[in-house]
């Protein structure tokens, strides 16, 4: 499809804020209203040049939502059903490598998660506690799945997550507190 | 130095478990007891072999030890510090960008963190905590330092520290209750 090509040729070469859907649009030689028929949002069009199967930093944002605890146990139960299925955690296991050792991926991947957790209106949480727990779920993430550290990578599902969601409820709490 | 090449050789083809004192010092055609003379452990030469500038995991146990709100400001203030140091970081990002991406690096660390994570009787805590907080560590550090995720790449190191350190404690002292 061209407008992907063109998409996901714009977002590697002048990264996500460069790209509009005003320019993906003329590079595909279309009218900008077909490219928002389909992709509706350049978020959704980034998830989809990139062939992520999942928009995961929107899954965990709207996770997010609600009490400390409810929110705490949504969000692990979510983030790890995304790690656990193959489908979608090879898919993310690929740009993760790539944003640690490829600097123009970096960016793409920074740029995407600022442009989200930048849009302070919309997030479920302060941005402070927002990067917070992506930084610690993507460390056990690359701990569990990527590096393989034990005995995390090895622990049983319902043990890792009666681990971490106390801990995801503490920082939820905390993150509250000071924004009141 | 011949030892040292010999051990960088036998940790990158055959791993950190097959590596032993005595399969180095055959290597280098020397005696034991001098490669025990210059680096004292296994651990140490592991360290010399692959030009870390520090023993990370077991600066990052030793930080651990004493009350949990001791512990854990010193393990932050211990991390940080080493992080913030260009001389410091710049080795760690190597080697965590190779773990990242490549598997025998990966397995070389793992086994690494494995030997030390396994050793329980040395553990300043449970090894379920020890490996949650080096995972956490490890998610911070490629947040801010690696992939730069906003807001948490541009926090003062003050404000960081402040967020991570009763985080810290509280995994500590919930795992020194789980334990006993």
């Amino acid at each position: 499809m061209a407008i992907l090509e063109a998409a996901r040729r714009q977002f590697a070469s002048g990264g996500f804020t460069a790209t509009t859907i005003r320019s993906v649009a003329a590079a595909a030689e279309v009218d900008p209203g077909l490219v928002v028929h389909f992709f509706r949002t350049k978020d959704a069009l980034f998830v989809a040049a990139l062939e992520l199967p999942i928009d995961l930093p929107g899954e965990l944002l709207a996770a997010m939502r609600g009490e400390p605890a409810e929110a705490a146990e949504r969000l692990i139960s979510t983030y790890f059903a995304i790690w656990e299925n193959p489908a979608t955690a090879a898919p993310l296991t690929a740009m993760f490598r790539s944003a640690a050792t490829n600097d123009q991926a970096a960016n793409m991947l920074r740029e995407f998660l600022l442009a989200r957790i930048g849009k302070s209106a919309d997030l479920p949480r302060p941005a402070a506690t927002v990067s917070l727990l992506f930084a610690q779920l993507l460390g056990i993430a690359v701990a569990r799945y990527i590096v393989r550290i034990e005995p995390i990578a090895s622990m049983e599902l319902d043990q890792l997550a009666r681990e971490l969601t106390p801990l995801a409820e503490f920082v939820l709490a905390r993150g509250d507190a000071s924004a009141s």
